[in-house]
C-alpha cells in the first residue's frame, strides 16, 4: 500500500523512551515511512527526562523496529540515524534544550515548521508539562502545531474538566487530538461505512426492529505487570469510559449531516448525552480470583505482583445502559469488558426482535448481526434457513464475511491515527466534550456502594453479569 | 438421513418407460425406500402402452438406479424384483389389465388400497388416460387415491381450462397434485424459511425498500434431441409459465395467515392475480443461432434435429413485470430464461434502493440479496464496505452462505415432492387456480407480433434484453 505523502514536520514524543513509542509509535511511523506517507525530509524526536545521547537512542530504536518483525539491514538503520533523535529535558537546560533541537532541526532540514507534540507519558505528568511547552512558545510554531494525548484523559469528570481546562489555556480545540486507538482499527471505522452506505441495514437499525445490543471487548490476558497504573484505574477507566463507549456511540450515533468530522463527532456526543444515568443495579462489577485449568493454572488478581492485597480494582465490568432517544428508546445496550476471560475478542452482537407470528415450529433463535472488531475482523448474519429433507424443519445458519479472506492483515491503528495527525483530519479523535460527556456518564458509578464480584481467571466473569440481560437470555451473545 | 414411512401404497406411472420414470423417478423411489419412507410393501406399477414382461421392465428398471448412480448389489436386485412391475394398457384388456393388477397386488400383500397414479406422458395422451381410468373406476379406491400431472399442463388459457374441467370430473382437487419440480428444490422451498422466519428481511421485502427483482433461469444446454416436443413448446411455456412463475410467487407473495397448504397456495394465486397485464413491449423472445467459441463451436437452433427451418420458436425470453399491489406497485419483477446460455445457473437478484444521502465518495453498487436455486444454492449478500487504509473509500463486499458448505448434497427436488404425494401435503404442487392465472397472464403474449432475436449460442441472450431494465443499469444481475 502507497499513500500521498503528509506534509514534512518534527514528530516529537514526550515520553520518547516509553513501551509505547517502543512497542507502537516507532514501528507505526517506520510503516509509514515505507508506505511514503511520513516523508523524508521529516524527524522524530523522543524526549524524556532522563539523560542519554542520539546514538544509544537509536540503537534503542532500531531494537523496537527489529521487535517489531523488520529486518534490521541498511535502509533501516540509515532511517533511522537520520531520522530519529534524542533530547533529555531533565537537564540544565530543560524544555529550552528541546525548543532548540527543533529549531536546529528545522532550520538544518529546511523544515516549515510543522509539529506533532505527542503525550506518551502517564497522566499526572500533563499538567507541567503542558506548562512547560507553554513556557518555551512551544504551544505554536511558525507552520501547525498539533498536540495528541493518550489515554487515560482525566481520571473523572472534574479532572477531564480540569485537563481540558488547562490543554485550552495553550492550545485550541482544533489542535488537540485526543487518541483512542480503538478507533483507528479498520472494522471500528467500518462502522460507520456498514452503517451509512448501505441502504439495507439502515431501516433495521432502531427500537423497532432490535432487541438488543451487546458489546464485549474481552482480553485473555491478566494484569502483565502493570499494577502501577492498573490497579489506580480499573476496567471502567481503562476500557469501558473510552474504548467500548466509542463502539457504543458509533453503533448508536444518527447519520451526520455530512462526512466531517465536526458533524461526526457531533452525533457522538448526541448518543453520549442521551443515556440515561446509570444506576446500582445496571452494574456489575468483578475481579478475576485463581483459575485456568490443571493443567494451566492461572493466578487471581491478588496474586499478581505489586497488588496490594486488599485491593477492590475491578478486572470486569458488565453494564446496562438505555439510549433514550427516538431511535433506541427501550433498547438496552449492553457493554462487557474483562481481563482473564477466554479469549481475546470484540464483538458487537445486534438482536433482532422475532418475527410477529412464528410460522415455523421451534423458531427460537432470533436474527442476529455479529460483528467482529477483533481478532478476525467481519460480519455474520446469523438466520433461520430450511433444514434439508422433509417438512419445514428450520436450523441457525450465517452469512459470512471476513476482511482477511479479501484484504489480508489490516494496518495497524496507530498507522492509521498517526497518520490522521498528519493530515490534520480529527474525525477519528476525540472531542472534548466528548470525553467529558463520557465521564459525566460515569463518573457516578464511581461513588455506588462497591461490591466486587469474584470470577475464576479463565471464565466469562462473574455469574450476576447474566443477571442483567433480559428475562430468558440466559448468555451473552460473545461466547 | 431417515424419516417417517408414507403410508403403503401402489406407486402408479403412467408412462412407465419413459424417460422421466428412468432418470427421475425410480431412482427417486429407490432413495425413499432406502431412507424408509418408501414402505417395503408398496409397490411401483410402470404402465404403457407397448406389450412387455415384468423380468425385461425389472432389467429396464435396475439399469435406471444404476444409471442413478446405486452399485448394483443383491439388495437392490431384489428389491427390484419386489417391487417393480409392469402392465401393458396396449393390449385386448385395455385398463382392464391395469385394475386387474392393481387389485391382484393389493389383495397379495394385503395393501389398504392407496394410490398413487402418475401421469408421465406426453400431455396429448391426458385426455384419453383419464377417461380410460374412470372406466374401470380408478379415479378412486378403498384407501385414497392421488392424481399426479405433469407439466405441461395446458397449452395456454383454454386448454389448461379444459383440462382442469375434465380432471374434476373425476378427481376432486385435493386428490390432483400438479407437479412443478422447482417447487420440490430445497432452495426453493427455503424462500418461506428466508422470508418468513427472519424477522431482519421482512422490513426489507416492499417498494421502499426495493429497486427491482430479477429472476434467471439459464440453461447452458441447448436442444439435446428434444425438438418433438420443444418446438411446439418454446421457453415461455415451458420454463416461465411454470418454474419462474413459482419462484416469482413465492417471492412476492404476503404472509400467510397459516403454514397450511390452502393458505400459501391462496397467497400465490394473490400475487398472479395482481400483476398488471403484459404488454409487448414487456417482452423480449430470442433464438440461439450458431455460436460457441473457435475451440467449442456450438449448433444454432436451427440446425438442431428435427428443428423445421422455419421455426421461430423462442429459445429465451425476458419478460418485465409489474405486482400492482401495496407491496410492491412500482418494483419491477423481471424473468429472463434461456437456454444455450453461457453457464446453468438459477438465481433471484434482489437489488435495494440506494441510500438517500451518499455520504462517502464512489458508492454507486447498491445493496444485493442474490439467492442462487441452482447449482451453488446458498445467499449472498453485496454491502458496502470500507476499503482497507486512508480515507473512507468503499468497496463492494459479499457476505455468503452456502447449502453445501453445512449440508453436503441436499435431496433431489423429485424425492421431496413424491414424498409429499405419498403423505397426502399439497403445499408444493400447483392448484387449478394458480394454474389458470399462469396462463392468463401469458396467453396474450402468444398472440403479441412476434419478433424473435437472434443470439449467439453461449451468450447471455439478445441485447434486447438488457433495453428492458432501468435506465443506468446495463446488465442483469445474475452474469
Amino acid at each position: 500500500m502507497t499513500g500521498h505523502p503528509a506534509e514534512a514536520h518534527l514528530f516529537i514524543v514526550m515520553g520518547g523512551r516509553g513501551d509505547l513509542m517502543h512497542r507502537k509509535l516507532l514501528p507505526a511511523l517506520y510503516r509509514l515511512y515505507l508506505n511514503g506517507q511520513f516523508p523524508a525530509p521529516s524527524k522524530i524526536i523522543g524526549a524524556g527526562r532522563s539523560a542519554g545521547e542520539n546514538d544509544e537512542y537509536q540503537e534503542w530504536a532500531i531494537q523496537a523496529l527489529v521487535e517489531a518483525g523488520h529486518t534490521q539491514d541498511e535502509a533501516l538503520e540509515r532511517w533511522v540515524r537520520e531520522s530519529c533523535f534524542y533530547v533529555s529535558v531533565g537537564g540544565e537546560l530543560g524544555y529550552q534544550a528541546l525548543k532548540n533541537e527543533l529549531e536546529d532541526l528545522e532550520e538544518q532540514h529546511g523544515l516549515p515548521g510543522n509539529r506533532v507534540i505527542y503525550f506518551s507519558m502517564p497522566p499526572g505528568a500533563f499538567p507541567s508539562t503542558l506548562e512547560a511547552l507553554h513556557a518555551q512558545g512551544l504551544n505554536q510554531s511558525k507552520g501547525w502545531t498539533r498536540l495528541v494525548v493518550e489515554k487515560p484523559f482525566g481520571y473523572d469528570l472534574s479532572s477531564a474538566q480540569k485537563l481540558n481546562a488547562l490543554v485550552h489555556q495553550y492550545f485550541s480545540e482544533s489542535q488537540v487530538y485526543r487518541i483512542d486507538h480503538y478507533l483507528g482499527k479498520e472494522s471500528v471505522q467500518n462502522l460507520l461505512v456498514f452503517r451509512f452506505a448501505n441502504a439495507m441495514f439502515e431501516p433495521l437499525w432502531n427500537r423497532d426492529r432490535i432487541e438488543r445490543v451487546e458489546i464485549t471487548v474481552a482480553e485473555s490476558l491478566g494484569l502483565e505487570g502493570r499494577a502501577g497504573y492498573y490497579d489506580k484505574s480499573g476496567a471502567l477507566r481503562d476500557m469501558i469510559q473510552n474504548h467500548l463507549t466509542q463502539v457504543l456511540a458509533l453503533t448508536a450515533m444518527e447519520a451526520p449531516a455530512t462526512f466531517q468530522s465536526e458533524a461526526i463527532r457531533d452525533e457522538k456526543v448526541k448518543v453520549l448525552k442521551a443515556i440515561r444515568p446509570i444506576k446500582p443495579s445496571d452494574v456489575v462489577l468483578g475481579q478475576y480470583g485463581r483459575g485456568g485449568t490443571d493443567g494451566w493454572p492461572m493466578a487471581g488478581y491478588h496474586d499478581e505482583a505489586d497488588v496490594p492485597p486488599t485491593s477492590t480494582t475491578e478486572t470486569f465490568v458488565a453494564l446496562r445502559l438505555e439510549v433514550a432517544n427516538w431511535r433506541w428508546q427501550g433498547v438496552p445496550f449492553y457493554l462487557r469488558t474483562g481481563k482473564r476471560l477466554p479469549r481475546r475478542t470484540s464483538q458487537i452482537v445486534v438482536t433482532f426482535r422475532q418475527p410477529p407470528v412464528a410460522l415455523f415450529p421451534h423458531t427460537c433463535a432470533p436474527n442476529q448481526l455479529v460483528i467482529t472488531l477483533q481478532p478476525d475482523e467481519g460480519f455474520d448474519i446469523r438466520f433461520l434457513s430450511k433444514a434439508p429433507g422433509e417438512g419445514f424443519e428450520v436450523e441457525e445458519q450465517k452469512l459470512t464475511f471476513r476482511y482477511k479472506d479479501v484484504h489480508g492483515a489490516l494496518p495497524e491503528a496507530y498507522e492509521t491515527l498517526l497518520l490522521d495527525v498528519m493530515n490534520g483530519d480529527p474525525t477519528l479523535f476525540v472531542r472534548s466534550d466528548e470525553v467529558e460527556a463520557a465521564w459525566a456518564l460515569y463518573t457516578p458509578v464511581f461513588s455506588f456502594e462497591r461490591q466486587i464480584h469474584s470470577y475464576p481467571a479463565g471464565s466469562w466473569g462473574p455469574k450476576a453479569a447474566n443477571h442483567l440481560l433480559p428475562e430468558g437470555v440466559n448468555e451473552w451473545g460473545t461466547r
